[in-house]
Formats: structure tokens, sequence, C-alpha cells
């Protein structure tokens, strides 16, 4: 199909893009790139702008010429693309503490009238003071959306705080606030297993399902984020966002249509409905973690502490065990897991079904093992599924029992190029398409569920158990699942 | 694992096995390779024996010489294991008609106490002589046991005639009536898929089972079974064991244990509630096929009577649609198809479950289409099974969806050779496992709801319709189900 004629790649309507933090590390490694690949593939009218904003002061081709450089990595090779994506872009000093360096976006907004995006690349602590300057500037239009990425504060009353911020300029439907996690394509495709399918939804409740696991796992370290992360920790970090986003999708009830309310809606039900952890509770259902020195992948590795180059009770890793209080869920075990310095990269979700009622097997001995049925979503490092079933080894001698997957890798059966995030949610900001993005109630909600699990970890001084890098954990973790009579499922 | 220790391989007691027709095409076709695969691997004990029985007087030497000759094509080229195979071979001469020649068999097994397998690869008409004189000669033990191959009987008439004369002399405990497809790799792993799971057996059932499908295609035509095939048609020459089969393991209610009865008595209570095709019924419910001249992969081939070198009313396809009355299956309609010369070769069970009660989808047009999850076993020409489930089109434009395929190929995810179904089906009979051979009853169920559609066939003189060789049969075949809102799945 031509590009002009495939309708995933309609082109958006034309737009202006004002990128703050445009010479950053998100901005060079994703944003930019997502932007590229669009732009190749037709989506990006051709008199689209994209307003790079830095602090320095910096010609149009002195910032084009810094980007080519970067974006020469990125896969799009061909020199005549890129140059096309660069002629798009031009280049504004401003500095988010001066609000008269604001003024000069007014002239080039001057008689245009069309979408305006407003993407913060930047630190949370400048989210308010550019919001106002853009509108002390006069360029925030009806039409003008904000976009702003996580962390959005660090417990309730400082994430409120900051939206509160941000809602002084723009309204709810104006903000749009980024989980790269929802741009994945497994994420969105969840919410097509469960409602495209019947086969799905049928087993989905306390009736079929035993248990649910949900692991982000990384091997990286601190990297370059010891200063965020070391104030943040797993729990903030992944939990607060990615994991519970992951976790709605997984169990919100079905939707009444596509419309992104209808979808966010059902997610707030299901964050309302997790069981709070409070009190005593931090002791029995969550294991803080630490890494200390260790080896990932061979390499040996450093301590989190010896990486910061301090001691610290922040947790690099952490495990909690929750329920959702829904007709649906009730009394179905929800395991959480995520850190840093992990045995691998993977993130994923497994849905663990009961065992069958009465095995006829069994006469069979070891031959005759049952494993339940489970279904893996599986969304790093490669997207896709299994379905983990029983099936007879071949042979002509005695019945033997094996378990098989039922594998739905996406790479493999469809063979084009999946999309970063990024690609879909920038695109998404363009068209108003809320879906992917979290509503306020939604943030609000999630940091109401982290709150008390901080505040216990606090009261009942609850430091990290450590755990050598490149394992899954301090062993309280295991045993956390154990004494339930079920284990982390590995990869 | 080493053969020794591999339950799978454990040897079986030690036997003899009397092979009537054992210069016949089954015998060098299927029966001595499967013998000699299993003795290979270590199942047939050393002091086994194997008495092969032809009609033509020949030395031991003699027939091992001409099976060495067929063993040849066989896979296992070794020459020592085809020796290996050949020594544990006898032969004897014995005429069904000439109860004689049956006496030297008694001095065979004079002091013999061991279990004793007659296999009566022979027509059915001689089955009562062989079971008569082989009991006059004294050779038929406790420890016995009879295989025959189907057919048994043309109605059930003739079936019960059949084997009433076989029961003269063998109880049932001891009849073995082979229906070479229950051996099958994907027939037996069914039965684990539906009770060694729970996720089927949950969707199992009128719920959510919109209908059921099963189609055995063959490409070939009459081959060198004219005379028989012409007296028997595909109703009975397929339906009534292969399809009726199939459809018992598919849907019966799950059996209390693995022994073979409590299967068997299972599959008997499905063919009970087989809706009967009565009068009028063959009009609206039943479809004929007689094959013309076409062509099938590229070549040109005859019509049906001309191969057979005269007209003929038998059908070599046939497409029925019935039901089964139970409060599981109730109104799911269960459409049949079989017949010779058509556009492949393949066996599958189709099951299609239930639209989704409320698509969100819909708004999307035709990019929102939701193909109903259909799970797809497939017996011929690979074992396998697939789930055939929405998913989303990866990229970052409109949502769009597609079927795509949960994929279990056995022959993928399970290195070793596929059995041929002789081979579990011969070491059964010597181990004295009955499940997967069809009991009396069974037997007698299946033409008692065959032998009325051939009666309705013949009081309405329903003649076949044609269709070319090379396609899925007559338009009519089509209209049936086209005229229920559903369609034959084609793979």
């Amino acid at each position: 199909m031509s590009p002009a004629l495939d309708p995933a790649r309609s082109p958006v309507p034309p737009f202006d893009l004002v990128l703050f933090g445009a010479t950053g590390d998100l901005a060079g490694r994703k944003l930019f790139p997502a932007l590229l690949h669009r732009c190749s593939e037709g989506v990006i009218p051709d008199d689209s702008r994209i307003i790079a904003v830095g602090r320095s002061a910096m010609s149009d081709d002195g910032f084009r010429a810094q980007l080519r450089v970067k974006l020469q990595k990125a896969e799009i090779k061909d020199p005549a693309a890129i140059e096309t994506f660069l002629a798009r872009i031009v280049y504004r000093a401003i500095d988010a503490d001066d609000p008269a360096s604001f003024l000069p976006l007014a002239a080039d907004f001057e008689g245009v009238s069309r979408v305006r995006a407003f993407y913060l690349s930047v630190a949370p602590r400048y989210y308010s003071a550019i919001c106002h300057h853009l509108a002390s500037a006069g360029v925030v239009t009806p039409d003008s959306r904000i976009v702003v990425e996580k962390p959005i504060g660090t417990d309730l009353a400082s994430a409120r705080a900051t939206m509160d911020a941000i809602a002084e300029v723009f309204a709810e439907r104006q903000t749009y606030r980024i989980d790269h996690y929802l741009g994945k394509e497994t994420v969105q495709n969840l919410l097509v297993l469960r409602f495209a399918n019947t086969i799905f939804e049928r087993l989905w409740s306390n009736a079929d399902v035993d248990h649910i696991q949900i692991t982000c796992a990384e091997e990286v370290g601190l990297e370059d984020r010891a200063g965020y992360y070391d104030t943040s920790g797993a729990l903030r970090d992944m939990v607060q966002n990615h994991v519970l986003q992951l976790l709605c999708l997984l169990t919100m009830e079905p939707p009444n249509t596509l419309d992104s309310n209808a979808i966010r809606d059902e997610k707030v039900r299901i964050l309302k409905a997790l069981r709070p952890i409070t009190g005593a509770d931090v002791l029995t259902r969550t294991v803080r973690g630490q890494y200390r020195a260790g080896s990932v992948d061979g390499q040996p590795v450093k301590a989190y502490a010896d990486e910061l180059g301090r001691d610290s009770t922040t947790e690099t890793f952490v495990a909690l065990h929750t329920e959702i209080d829904t007709w649906r869920w009730s009394k179905v075990p929800i395991y959480i897991r995520t850190g840093k310095r992990m045995a691998g990269r993977f993130s994923e979700i497994v849905v663990t079904f009961k065992p069958v009622p009465h095995s006829i097997f069994d006469r069979l001995g070891a031959d005759g093992h049952l494993a339940p049925n489970r279904l893996v979503i599986r969304l790093q490092p490669d997207d896709g599924m299994q379905l983990v079933t029983m099936a007879k080894i071949p042979g002509s001698g005695r019945l033997r029992l094996r378990e098989t997957n039922l594998d739905l890798r996406f790479g493999e059966q469809f063979k084009d190029r999946a999309p970063d995030a990024y690609e879909r949610l920038l695109t998404d900001v363009l068209r108003g398409e809320q879906t992917l993005f979290m509503r306020r109630d939604e943030v609000e909600a999630a940091w109401a569920w982290i709150d008390p699990i901080e505040q216990g970890w606090r009261e009942r001084m609850q430091v990290p158990h450590f755990y050598p890098a490149g394992t899954n954990g301090p062993s309280q973790a295991i045993g956390m699942i154990e004494r339930d009579g079920r284990s982390w499922y590995e990869p």
C-alpha cells in the first residue's frame, strides 16, 4: 500500500511543536528520532514546524548541525530524509527563568492558527514557570497542548501542586502526561487482546485466574540519574506509573467505548480498588531491596552506594503483594516486582490460571504432572505473548505430558519495524488522542496508593535488604511469594 | 535420557504377534515399518516373535528377503537394525478357507504362555473363518488378542454380524478394532489439550462455541481401492469411523479417569446424543458429491466414473450438518465434510467461538473488523494447533487489527520424529491398552446414526452432485453452511 493510501500513515494536521529541552538527552535520543521516523513516513505535513528550544544562543543552522550528528545514529540513514526533516526545525533560545525570553515566540506564532504543542522535556521544577511565561507571552491558544513526562511529584501533595500549576494555564483536555510504557506495542495490544477476542475475557476473573505477576526488571544501575533516582527509589520511579498503568489495563472492566475517557474511567476504578498497604502491612506485603556489588552479564558491577558515592536507604528493588477489591478480582493475589541490576532485562505480565479441578493424568506419576496454564505478556526485551499449555510429548510409548507454548512474537508475525513508543505518543498528541496519557485523577489515585507504603516504610524504619547485583532481588522477595505457595515466574 | 531409562521406551512384555496378510499392502507399507521402529527403539523384547502369515508357501528366509526389500524404503536405513528385526520374524503359509492349514500354529505355541496377538490385515469376509479356525487349532488363550481394521460392516446389521462372529471366539476385552486416526498424535493430544489445561474446557460449550467444523480432505482418487470404495462411499468410509471418533473426543464430557472404558463410555454418550438425520433431513442437512474430471496439483485427473470404468451413484464427497443434543452442546451446529480429489490434503477440526458481545472497535471501520476466535486442530498434513486471535497491527498510526495465530506445530517444538499412528496402536495392543480402539457399542452407535442417512438417500433418490476434481466439493455443500450465515474454514 502506498503511504498516501495507508490510513496508518495519514498525515496529522499541520502543527507547531515547541520542544523545551531540545538539546537534552531524551530529545536527542528519543524525541527527534521519533519525529524523524514519522516525517519520513509522510505523517508530518510539509508546513509543520518544530521549534527547538534550549537555553544557549544558537542559530537555526547551528542547532541543525548539532542535531544532524545525533540523527546519524538513528535507524534512518537516508541523508535526504534527514535534511527534509531538519528543514522543518528552527531554534529559539529561551530561559525558563526569564519571562522576556518567551516573547519572541509570539512573533513566531503571529497569524498562525493551528495545533500547537508544547513539549516540556525539562526538569519538573521548571513546569510551572514555563507554563506561566507561555501564557504571559500570549501563545497559549485553545488548540494548544502541553506535554509533560513523569515524575509528576514525589507524593500526592507535590503531584497535585505540579498539576495545579500547569492547570492554571492548560485545561485537562490540553494536558498530555506521558508514561512511555503506554506507547509500547504490547501495552496497546492488551486492549485488543482483551476486548477484540472472546476467549480471554471469559477466563479473566477470580473464577479462573489464580494470581497475577508483573515484573519490570532492569539490568542497568544508576546510569547518570544518581541525583534524581536516590530521591525517588523503585517504588516511586517505576511502580507509581509504569507498573500500575499495566495493572490497570490488564484488569479493568471492559470500557463501553474506545474513547480516552471511557478507558481512563475504568483505569481509575482499578486504582481506587487497589487494596491499600498501610501500617504493619508493609512488613508482610512489601520488600525493599538495594543492590550491592555483583556481576551482570559476566561483568563485575559496583554496589549502589558505591555508584552513588555514599550510603543510602533508597530502594533499588521493590516487591509488593496486593489485591484488587472488586467482584471480578477479589482474592486474586497481585505480585509486583521491579528493580535495577537484576538478572536480566525483562518486563512481563504473567497471568497464571487455576489448576485443573480434577486430573485424570495423576496415575501417570511424574509424567502426568500438570503445570497450570499461563498467559505471559512480554513487553521487553521483545514484544510478544505466550500461552503456556500442557501437551502430549510425541511418541508411541507411555503418555507423557510437557509444558508447551502457543507463541506469538510480534516481530515474527509482523514484518514491519516495531515503532518506538514515542512515535505513537507524539503523533497522538498532535492528533488530540489522549487515551495513552495519564489523566489527572489517575496520577492522584496512584499516588494515593503509593504514599501509605512510603509512610509505612518510614514509620517502621524499613531499610532495604541487600541483594547481589545480577540477581532477582533479595531472598525476602522470594519468601514473600513462596509463603503463599507460589513462585516468581522466571522467563 | 538413555533408551533404557526412558519410560516412553520401556519394553512391552514378550509376545507373539501373528500377522495375517503379511504380504499385503498395509503390512508392507505400515505395519512392519512400525514394528521395525519400535524394535530399533528397544521396545520389542529379544525373545518376541512375529509370525507372518500369507497364503503362499514360502520359507522364513524367503519372506525375510521380500520384506528386507520393502523395509529399505523405511526411514530406518541401518542394515543391522533391519537384520535384528528380521531375525524375530518367521513365516507360515495359512489359507483362511482351510482349517487344517492353521494346525501347525499349535506347534509354534507349544508351551508358550504369554501375550499373543492376532492381527487380521485381510478382507473382513475372512474374519469369521480365521477366528474360528484359530479356536479350533487351540491357539486362542485368555491372553490372546484379536486386531481388526475398519470397515466393520457396511451397516448396523452387517457390523453386528461381523462382531458377533469374532465374539464367538474373542471377548470384548480381547478385541482391538483399529481406527488409525486415533493413533495420530494430535488426536491423542486432544485428550491432553482438553483435560490437562483449564483454559480450553472453560470455553468448551454452547456458551462460547459458535460452531464446530471437521474436514477430512483427500487429494487422492480411487487409487487401487475401486472395488471396495464403490460399495462404500465417503459417508461409510470416512464419517462412520474417523470423523465421528474425532467428534467424540472433541466434545465428550471429561471422563472420570484415563481408563479406556471411562473414556469410551463418554464417547458413546456423544454418539447416542448425535441428532439423527432422518427422512427429509437428508435434503437440508446432507450433501452428496462425486468428482468429475479436473486437476489436482496442476495435473489433469479423471472423473470418478472414468477411474471406476462405469457410472456410479456412490458419493466421493459428503457434507453433513448435525448437532449434539446435550446440555453442553445444544444448538451448536456441527459441520462435517470429507471427500476425495479435494483441493488439498488436510484434516482439521475447527472450533469457532462466538463473536465478542460488544465491540469497542467498531468506530475504526474496516480496521476494527473482529474475526471470531478459532481453535484449529490440524491432523494432516502436519500435526499442530493454532489459536486464531485478533491482535493490533504494529505501527504508530491509527489502531488497526488483524487476525494472528498463536501457533503450536508439534514438529517444531518437539524435535523427536513424529511416530506413525500404527507404532502406538501396535504397542498398545501388546500392552493391553484399549483406549484408542473402538468398543463394540461405539461401532454400533456410529452405524445406528449412519444408517438412516443412507436410507434417506435411497428413499429420496439423492444422487451425488458433481464437483470438479481439485475443488472442495459441490457448490451445494457451500450453500448448506452459508445458509446458516457461516463459511467453511479454508486453511
